[in-house]
């Protein structure tokens, strides 16, 4: 284990521990009160992503205004998030269009975004979206082909 | 925390632990292979469910003959589980068929099903199918439309 709690290894993205599975969602405030209720805890706060000029976010290589609204459940080793996209083009928006919502990735804490990020691409993952948080960087890369799901890559900058 | 490894609480599924993240996949060995090089593990035996006579599988409140093959990965806290569907109908099929295979629930170590149905059923959640493996029961709840997702309830059987 490292001091982020991931255990690293020699594979495409450095750890086999799945830390979040999110979810696209339409209405946030309704779906956040419906998995409140079935996991028996309280709805947890709902927030923003950062706008443009903060987060850099790019959608297939371009620059994109698209935010969304988050919200955070613990569930036991894994996290469940709900994501409402907020204007667009963003892979959020375009998988809601596609699929009215649903189960959308599972990410991991990776080490070396821009390593991992080439050997997906090496087998036909490709980097889609990317962004700055506070205290980090997330990727996100196309593999419904391949692996039937997109994945998510975080990555906490040392500090 | 239960001899199971669940925290049971007063929700409506008696616990806040995700315990699986499953997909529909169309070529299951294919998928796998993809995974474990993602992952950094080597690829899981494929197992497939048991036959009708020994699952009493249930789609929609008629017995099915569908079968699928099952690829299980330890993803640290949870366990990713890829599915394969073997004829039909099945929430597998149907899923494959609608969305070409991608994320299709989480689920959770319940006890009592029948309760945890009842108390879903009241708030718009529905059984869609349900099934015996060794040592225990599945049961699949279509959430779609209230959770965005389907959730499977697992209950082994005290032995």
């Amino acid at each position: 284990m490292t001091d982020k709690g991931t255990d690293m290894n020699e594979g495409l993205v450095g750890t086999n521990v799945i830390c979040q599975v999110a979810l696209v969602v339409r209405d946030i405030e309704k779906t956040s009160k419906a998995w409140a209720d079935v996991l028996g805890v309280a709805p947890p706060p709902i927030r923003v992503t950062a706008p443009l000029a903060e987060s850099g976010a790019r959608y297939k290589g371009k620059p994109t205004s698209a935010r969304a609204k988050l919200a955070f459940f613990d569930c036991g080793g894994v996290r469940l998030e709900l994501i409402e996209p907020i204007g667009g083009p963003s892979t959020w928006k375009d998988f809601l269009d596609a699929h009215g919502g649903g189960m959308h990735h599972v990410a991991f804490q990776v080490k070396g975004t821009d390593a991992v990020v080439r050997r997906l691409a090496e087998r036909g993952m490709n980097l889609v979206q990317q962004g700055k948080y506070a205290g980090g960087q997330y990727t996100y890369v196309d593999a419904e082909d391949t692996l039937g799901a997109v994945i998510e890559l975080l990555e906490n900058f040392d500090t």
